[in-house]
């Protein structure tokens, strides 16, 4: 059961999920990094969150601690959420090693392969603290921070794959959380990291849109002005591409209807809702404002470099992903193949199915 | 020595190269293919073209014959020009290959691997005729069509690379054209074509301005548009995986210093300038104005293709022309590598260097 939670991070993800699950009775405390305190600051100020949802107004949550001690943070708590981007993870994760408990469960949103990152961190440390390692396919809301300490939620999902590592765990996680967000099991976080929609979408739409982002600059929407038919194309080749990986390594894909690759408001999928006045909200989220996004630095390493390291593991041509991380490398004068997440990193390298099944079940 | 002169084709470079050569005393004719008689109606009716070139005004020549027959057209004449795309290669060649005649010479502007692919369609059909095929690197001008029987030239070539096939013939090629272009001579047919700049500065151009294409329409500038640092990054890509080719085959690339890849008006090469007073002449060009223009249709499956070809066959890798082609494929439902130009219709599949060598010397 969901009693105290740690929410980690200082970014939307993370304010949007301490101020929800505060308003929904728990008892929550929010950690960001010190090095990014000034930021963090009118949370620490205030240790409280407001919260503007459209449709249910504005509304304020009180937290039991903004804090950059991580120690205090997840002391005593049963979970520690992390809705954080995948460039955040080492960093947290290595901040909370030392002080984890016997019986916690770590939760990230979306996962990025985080789990088994996490497992093959805590393996390499040589701690062994019972612990369970867990993720989302994405992050609950689309969320953005309005001013410091005020979140503003923009969409909302209504299927969250979630599954844990080791994958016996996934029901008792799936429990303690289906109060708080719409989850359905999912296999393994194989099929929660393969779901994510961010590395489908992001970069293949933002290389294919290079000039006009280079030349809008802020007023770029990728939904809006983005997502041509063209784009459409592509995003739906990169979709099919990861769908045959999925196949592969036995991961079922997220339904991804037809006439949804055709649309600026549900391009991100139909698994995401606003509500019916603001009808058009996903197509008008602003960015990416510049070819070093996150829509290129985080989806393309620990997004789609994971999905290409599977791909020629198991022997399926990419060409589309590919092409997308090598002219997103060309672009930024990056080796994102060679700085992404690889399967070395997730523990997974050179596996047989059974063997890579193996893991995903046991934890190790 | 150029006397009697038959320039192929109806569009905007037949009938500059058409009226430019009268101008300059040759008998000229123009042919087009029957299909087009309506569109080249306005030709066939006053049988001159009326030029106009900034800074000189506006000219009127005189042809010798424009018609719709490809008999009529290069009987007697001892150049045949092809100034065409290279969409149209095979039908216009296999239109005059019955009529062709010991001693003529058949140039292409710009090559895009005419001279081996026609040399193949003669050898397929059993046709001795001693022939020569030669090719320029690039079309001698920028022009454009501004209305029936009347073009625009905008951009001077100043250094146009010219070789035949065998290239024992160059010589003797150079020397005919070098009153009337500004030819320099180039070891092979595959120096010419692998320096033809279309397909290196196009593609890539236009696939990372997919978005802005779609929704702009008739209004995009790929060069004033388009042409922004993250795109000039990928042409200078391109052209670096182009020149590993070349290497590999023994083929001299031209300078590209470093600087034009970032200007918008000498992004299609420094080799090519317009009168000062019109300095934005190349930036503001007009165009793509969709996905299936020329740019792709032509410049991938005649102009990357065959460079996917050489570099698969001599083990080089070409991450950003593999995405570029991919990406286009996606995007436009086709599948350019299957329909491109193959090295086996090019007569050079699977040679090693010194059979290609001879090859490119000989002729066959």
């Amino acid at each position: 059961m969901l009693k105290k939670v740690a929410v980690l991070g200082g970014g939307n993800g993370s304010h949007t999920m301490a101020a929800d699950l505060a308003l929904k009775g728990l008892e929550v405390r929010i950690c960001e990094a010190p090095e990014f305190k000034e930021s963090f600051a009118a949370t620490l100020e205030r240790q409280e969150i407001t919260l503007v949802e459209a449709g249910s107004g504005e509304k304020t949550a009180k937290l039991a601690l903004a804090t950059t001690d991580f120690e205090q943070a997840i002391k005593g708590v049963d979970y520690i959420m992390m809705p954080i981007p995948a460039t955040g993870h080492e960093r947290f994760f290595r901040a909370i090693m030392p002080y984890l408990e016997d019986g916690q469960t770590i939760v990230s949103w979306p996962g990025n392969y985080a789990s088994l990152y996490f497992a093959r961190m805590l393996k390499e440390e040589g701690l062994k603290k019972d612990v369970t390692l867990a993720e989302g396919h994405t992050l609950p809301w689309g969320c953005r921070l309005e001013a410091p300490g005020r979140i503003k939620v923009f969409v909302d999902a209504w299927k969250l794959l979630l599954a844990a590592l080791p994958s016996k765990e996934t029901a008792r996680v799936a429990n303690d959380l289906k109060d708080y967000y719409p989850v359905a099991v999912a296999s393994s976080v194989l099929e929660t990291s393969l779901n994510n929609l961010n590395p489908i979408v992001h970069p293949v739409g933002t290389v294919l849109n290079a000039g006009a982002i280079d030349n809008r600059k802020e007023d770029f929407h990728l939904y809006r002005d983005g997502t041509t038919q063209s784009i459409a194309r592509a995003i739906k080749a990169v979709f099919e591409e990861v769908s045959q990986i999925g196949e592969a390594v036995g991961v079922k894909m997220l339904e991804y209807p037809e006439e949804t690759f055709w649309l600026k408001s549900t391009i991100m999928s139909h698994y995401f809702r606003a509500p019916e006045d603001i009808n058009d909200t996903v197509a008008n989220i602003r960015g990416p404002s510049s070819m070093k996004s996150r829509y290129i630095t985080e989806d393309i390493p620990y997004g789609l470099v994971p999905v290409a390291g599977l791909a020629y593991s198991y022997g399926i041509d990419i060409p589309i992903i590919d092409a997308t991380i090598c002219l997103a490398s060309a672009i930024n004068g990056a080796d994102y193949y060679g700085e992404g997440r690889s399967l070395g990193e997730l523990g997974i390298a050179g596996l047989k199915r059974e063997e890579l099944d193996q893991i995903l079940r046991k934890g190790s």
